[in-house]
């Protein structure tokens, strides 16, 4: 059947491709990454649902990356040694890109302590693409809250390399947005990345 | 400052986490992967750029995943040892199962030659988010088309290890849609793509 299939059709037949315009326009909004750093306890995981949420309620198109959809299935095959840890953040801020390609407001919600993982998790974006938002609060603070007792565990011995306490954590040195997590609610906390993004024409 | 804070707000204040049916909700329609699945040469690039404009066009949002946006990038540090196509394509499937979570209609275009390797895509998603999409047609036409040369390359033996000619293709034994792109247009693959997601529900 060569000689009679439609073969030149498939080869030459030449799609527009969606691109990132059409995509902004069918959901009325930009493309962008909310990467989230910050201590065990600073609010990441509280701060990125409340974000969902409020920008879901405005009819934003969200998508919250954090431990319990990466750690267990895309990075299950890393552990916690260094070359892990840089790896594991690699991967998430292909992710991430990816799903700012496709439209939506990916929010981020990992430690990544160290400022060269997200330095290149930025690298990859283009610009503008990629906002870093500092939960900003002392360990003293975090270690107060402890909600999971892993400062406690941290201290004893039984953890180590624990970010704040027995491990480096290198804070954003100009992100774009800094939350201070020990004296704003959530909702402020969210209201605040939510003024940024309309200020910078990110919601449409 | 630490009894000040408002603490026990960040750690007590729950938030109602945005459900995929709220997401399907304000989509339009159900988030879903269409794995496009065949050899070199059968037309996964054109009819996943074919389905991608046709479903966007109904307001549909889509994302494709192909070697443009993975190879280089999230797989950037794989090869083409068998142990390397694996993680290839687990990766991949769980970067569409996060994008399906998120939404979306996913449409990846990879070869992806190995039926275990499939089915562990199809295992790590919900009953239903995962569609096989043969593109049936045999080696003689993909050869015949050979749009890169690279089934010459492959006869000359200059690349080994090649689909269909030097490595298996394992064939779905029974994907949820079969299309004959060695006898169809695109524009018709696409179209029938897009009745079995309707008579099937996923376009709401």
């Amino acid at each position: 059947m060569r000689s009679e299939a439609p073969k030149s059709k498939n080869i030459t037949w030449h799609f527009g491709k969606v691109t990132r315009d059409d995509r902004a326009k069918m959901k009325g909004h930009k493309g962008v990454t909310l990467w989230l750093t910050g201590l065990s306890g600073s609010g990441k995981s509280t701060i990125s649902r409340a974000l969902e949420e409020a920008l879901s309620g405005r009819g934003v198109h969200t998508y919250v990356l954090d431990g319990d959809n990466i750690r267990h299935h895309l990075n299950r095959d890393l552990g916690f040694t260094p070359a892990d840890r840089t790896e594991n953040i690699r991967r998430i801020g292909e992710v991430a890109r990816l799903m700012t390609d496709a439209g939506l407001v990916v929010i981020t919600a990992f430690i990544s302590p160290y400022r060269a993982d997200r330095e290149r998790a930025r690298s990859i974006q283009k610009p503008g693409d990629f906002l870093e938002v500092h939960l900003d609060v002392d360990v003293a603070t975090c270690e107060s809250r402890d909600p999971k007792g892993l400062y406690a565990r941290a201290r004893s011995g039984e953890i180590q390399n624990f970010t704040g306490i027995s491990a480096p954590y290198e804070a954003p040195e100009a992100p774009e947005i800094r939350l201070s997590t020990g004296e704003m609610t959530p909702e402020v906390c969210a209201e605040q990345v939510i003024a940024y993004l309309e200020a910078e024409g990110y919601l449409g």
